[in-house]
C-alpha cells in the first residue's frame, strides 16, 4: 500500500492557514492503490504531470512521434509552474551565437564546468547527455517562437559565454510559445488537475494514476478524484520542493519560512515524495540552492535577480564594513551565497552587501530601468554619495575601485581570480548603481534518480520501475552539490523528450 | 502498495555475484502489504529489527519499563552488526572520568562541537536530547559488564577528551554484554530472521511486519516468510547503507566497490529503503562519511583505524612528495578525509601519506603491537631510514619535524591550528612507528527523519508514523554533514532507548 490514505492527506505545508487545517480532520476513505479492480474513468497513451519545460518539451516532442493521446495534468490554475517565472536562461556549447561571436566550446566544456560546480558527485552520463542534445532542445524552443537577445551572457561557473536569455528576461518566454505549440499538436492541458497518486499492479508496474480535478491549490481534498488508465507512460516533471519549507527544513534545519524562495507557490515536491513511496531512490536531496543574484528588497526571483546576473561579470559585490570585495562575482553559485551569508554584522546579523555597476553598462539590460523604478536599486552620482547611502567607508572603497579598474585594464583579477573576459575596458566610474544582495532558496538539486532515458530506478530492483518516467527537477543526480545558473533549461527539456523518446522507442 | 513485488526482489548489492543473479528468475507472488485478511503467524508486542547498539538498547530499556514480549529480528547469522566491529568508542559530556581528570564539560559544549562538525543542518535538538542522556545509555553499558579502557580520548572534532574506549577497542565489548542482558531479561533474538517489510492498515499505521525465516545473507528468497503482528510498535534499528553499492554510488558516483568500506557487509540499508516506501522522510542522504584513519594496507576497519585514532592527538600526517604536514591530525573527520583524499602523484594517482607518532607514545596501546605484526605499519630505528623507506625529501622532514616539535614545546600549533593539549611533553623522536592512511566509507549520515521521540515522520502529512520508530545509523539529521567519532554509540543507544520510551509511554 503505496499512497496509503491519500484521501487524508493533508498539504505539509506551512503558512498554508485555515484551509490547510481544516482539511486535517476529512475522514479517510483508505483508497488502495493496487490497479486491481480500480474503476478507469478514462484513458491516455501518455500521461504528462506538470506544464513546466520538462512537461511541454515530453509532450511536443511525444507529438512530434506520433503519438496519440498525449495529455498535460497540471495542479495550478495557470500553465508554466516555476518554469514561467525565472530568468529563461538557457545554455548550450557550440551554439550558432557563439560561433558568430567567435567562441569556442564544446560539450565537453560543458560538461566539465558542471561537474566542476558539482563537485565530485554530478552523475556525468546525464550531463553529457543532456549537453549532447541541449541545441536540440534550443531549436525547439525558437521553432515554437520563442526569441531571444542578440547576445550571449556568461554566467557564474561557465568558462566561456553560452547563455541565451529570452527577450522578456523570464521563462515565460519560452513556456508560452511551447505552450502554444501543445495546442496546435492537439495536447490538452488540464489545469487545476492535481497528480494524487499512481495506480500499480501487482508487479509495481505503474498502470494508471488518480488526478482530482476542479483542485484549488492551497485546499486540500477539494474537487473529485479520477482513475485515468495511462496506456504507454506517466511522465513526471512536478519539480522540485523549494515552497515546501518542512521538506526542505528536514534537509537544512536553517531555511524556515523566514528565508526568501525564489519559486512559484506550487513547488511543493509532492509529486516527488510519491515516487519515493513507490520506491525511487533519493538522491541529493540535502543539496538545496540559494540563488546569489537575489536581493532582499523584494520578493520571490523579482528584478534584481536577471539586473545582477547579466552585470555580475562587470561588477564588484562589496562588504559594507570593509568596503573590501569578498568573492568572485562569477564564481558558481554556491560559492558566492556562502560568501554573501558570511556578511554579518558585530552581533551576527545579516548584513546584505551590496553590487556596484557603472550606470553605463547596466543599462544596457533592460532590468535596470525596472529595478530603479521599483526602489530595490539605487542610482548615484558619485562614490561619496553611494558611501555615505550605505555607510561604507569612503577611502576604503576608493581604493577597491582603483584596485579593481587596475584588474579590468590588465584582464587579471588579484583578489578572487575572477575571469575578467567581460569586464575588458568596462571600468567602474560615476554614476554607478547599485542593488543590495542576499540569497534565496531557488533550487532543489535533489530528486529521483533515473537513467540517461529519463527512467526511474527503483531501490531494491535497481531496475526501471515499468511505466515511469521523470524529467527536471524532479530527478536529482545531474548537478551534484550545485547546479549552474542557465542549465535548468536545457536539462528540463532535454530530459523531457528524453522521456517521450523512451516511451515511443524513438 | 508499499514493498509490492516483494517475492521478486533481488537483492540490489553489486558483487553478490551467481547467488543474486539466480534469485532475478524467481517469480512473482505479489504479496500485498495491507495487513487486510493477512494471515499472522503470531504475535509480539514491541519487534525490534536489527541487534546493533541500537537494538539491543531499546530490547533492554524495555525490559525495564516492564514490557512483556519483545523480540530482536537479525538478518545476518552473528549478533551485533555493524556495531559489533567499530572501534567501541562512546563520548559522553560530563562523565565520572572527566570529572576525576579534572575536565570541564557539558551537555552544551559537546552538542555544539557536533553543530560544528555537522556545518549548519545537523538537527539540534536531537543532539541534545542524546548529549543529555548519553550518561544513561553508558552506564547502561557498564550494568551490564562493559569494560572501558582507564583514560579518556580526544577524537578529531571534540573540544575535550569525553572519549571512553572498550577495553578490547572494539564495540563487540558493548554488543557482548548488551546482549547476554537481553537474554537474561528473556529477550529472545531470532537471528537469520531478515525484515522483509510492514503490514499496515487502511491508514497506514504499521501493524505488522514479514520476516524472512532461515534466511542466508547473500541468497535471497531463501527460507520462509512469516506475517507478525506486532501489538504495540516495531522498532527500525537496521543502521546505514555504506555496503551497498549502488545505493552509495547514487549519492556519491565516486564510492566504486573500488573503495574501501570499514562496515560489516550486513549494511545494506534495505530497512531504510523500505521506510521510504511507507513515507518516510529521506534526509542527509548525499552525507556519506570517509572514515580518515583508515590505512589502504588491510581490509575493512582493521587495526590501523582504532591505532590512529589513538595516536593522532601526538602525530604528524606527512605528504610524501613534500615531506611536509597537510592538516591538522584531528580536524573532524570530512575535514581530514577531503585532505587526505588531495594527496595525489604527478598523475593525480591516489598516493596515501603517512602518520608518524614516536614509538614511546604508540606502543600505550594495545593496537601498536598489532599494526606492526600483521605488515600494516612500520618500525623504524632513525628518520632516515622512514624517509628512505617512503621516498620521502628527508631535509624537507627533518624540518617539518622540528617544526611540530616547536609546536609541542609552545603548545600552539602554527601549522594547521590543530588542539596540542594531549601532546604536550610528547615529542617526536626515533624510533618511529608509522602506518598509511586512506579513507574508506565509513558512516551514513543519511536516513529517515525521526522526532526527538524516535518517531519516523510522514513526509505528506508530517506527523508520526504509528507504530513505527527508528534509532540509529538508519535515521537521518542529527549529524548534518560530518559525524564527530565516538558519537554514534551514544545516539544508537539513546535512541533505541528512547523509541522503547515512547512505545511504553515511559
Amino acid at each position: 500500500m503505496t499512497n496509503n490514505n491519500l484521501m487524508k492527506r493533508r498539504n505539509f505545508i506551512k503558512g498554508l492557514g485555515a484551509a490547510g487545517l481544516a482539511a486535517a480532520a476529512t475522514p479517510a476513505l483508505a483508497l488502495s492503490n493496487n490497479s486491481k479492480g480500480v474503476q478507469w474513468h478514462r484513458s491516455v497513451d501518455i500521461a504528462i504531470i506538470g506544464s513546466g519545460f520538462a512537461g511541454l518539451a515530453a509532450a511536443v516532442e511525444a507529438k512530434r512521434l506520433g503519438a496519440k493521446d498525449v495529455e498535460i495534468f497540471e495542479k495550478m490554475s495557470v500553465v508554466g509552474g516555476n518554469s514561467a517565472i525565472n530568468g529563461g536562461l538557457f545554455a548550450a556549447p557550440d551554439t550558432p551565437m557563439q560561433r558568430k561571436e567567435g567562441l569556442k566550446d564544446s560539450v565537453e566544456t560543458m560538461v566539465a564546468d558542471q561537474v566542476a560546480a558539482g563537485r565530485g558527485i554530478a552523475y556525468e552520463d546525464l550531463l553529457r547527455h543532456v549537453a549532447e542534445h541541449a541545441n536540440e532542445a534550443l531549436q525547439m524552443t525558437i521553432d515554437a517562437g520563442a526569441e531571444y537577445h542578440p547576445y550571449l551572457q556568461q554566467l557564474g561557473g561557465h568558462s566561456v559565454a553560452r547563455t541565451y536569455q529570452t527577450t522578456v528576461s523570464c521563462g515565460a518566454g519560452i513556456t508560452q510559445p511551447l505552450y502554444k505549440e501543445t495546442k496546435k499538436l492537439g495536447v490538452p492541458t488540464h489545469t487545476r488537475a492535481k497528480f494524487e497518486g499512481f495506480l500499480v499492479n501487482d508487479n509495481g508496474d505503474v498502470e494508471g494514476i488518480k488526478i482530482r480535478e476542479n483542485y484549488y491549490f492551497g485546499r486540500d481534498n477539494n474537487g473529485e478524484v479520477v482513475n485515468i488508465k495511462v496506456a504507454k507512460g506517466v511522465i513526471m516533471a512536478t519539480g522540485g520542493f523549494a515552497q515546501n519549507v518542512a521538506m526542505r527544513m528536514a534537509q537544512d534545519p536553517t531555511l524556515t519560512s523566514e528565508v526568501g524562495c525564489t519559486n512559484a507557490k506550487g513547488a511543493t515536491g509532492e509529486g516527488m515524495f510519491e515516487m519515493f513511496r513507490l520506491g525511487a531512490i533519493p538522491v541529493h536531496m540535502a543539496h538545496i540552492q540559494s540563488g546569489p543574484w537575489a536581493s532582499p528588497d523584494e520578493g520571490g526571483f523579482g528584478y534584481v535577480s536577471n539586473y545582477s546576473i547579466f552585470n555580475f561579470p562587470h561588477s564588484i559585490a562589496v562588504n559594507l564594513k570593509s568596503g573590501r570585495r569578498f568573492m568572485n562575482e562569477i564564481a558558481d553559485r554556491k560559492t558566492r551565497a556562502d560568501a554573501e551569508l558570511a556578511n554579518r554584522d558585530d552581533e551576527g546579523n545579516p548584513m546584505p552587501p551590496i553590487m556596484i555597476t557603472s550606470y553605463e553598462h547596466s543599462k544596457k539590460h533592460p532590468t535596470a530601468k525596472k529595478v530603479l523604478k521599483y526602489g530595490v536599486g539605487w542610482k548615484f552620482d558619485s562614490l561619496e554619495e553611494l558611501a555615505k547611502h550605505f555607510n561604507i567607508p569612503l577611502k576604503a572603497l576608493e581604493k577597491q575601485i582603483d584596485e579593481y579598474n587596475g584588474y579590468v585594464k590588465t584582464g587579471v583579477d588579484k583578489q578572487f581570480g575572477k575571469p575578467m573576459d567581460k569586464a575588458m575596458g568596462k571600468y567602474l566610474k560615476a554614476p554607478f548603481t547599485v542593488v543590495r544582495l542576499w540569497p534565496k532558496v531557488h533550487y532543489c538539486q535533489g530528486g529521483v534518480q533515473i537513467t540517461t532515458k529519463a527512467e526511474v530506478v527503483d531501490s531494491f530492483s535497481g531496475k526501471p520501475i515499468k511505466g515511469l518516467y521523470a524529467a527536471g527537477e524532479v530527478t536529482g543526480g545531474i548537478h551534484g552539490v550545485s547546479r549552474l545558473g542557465s542549465c535548468s533549461i536545457p536539462e528540463c527539456m532535454v530530459m523531457g523528450m528524453t522521456a517521450s523518446r523512451s516511451i515511443l522507442k524513438a
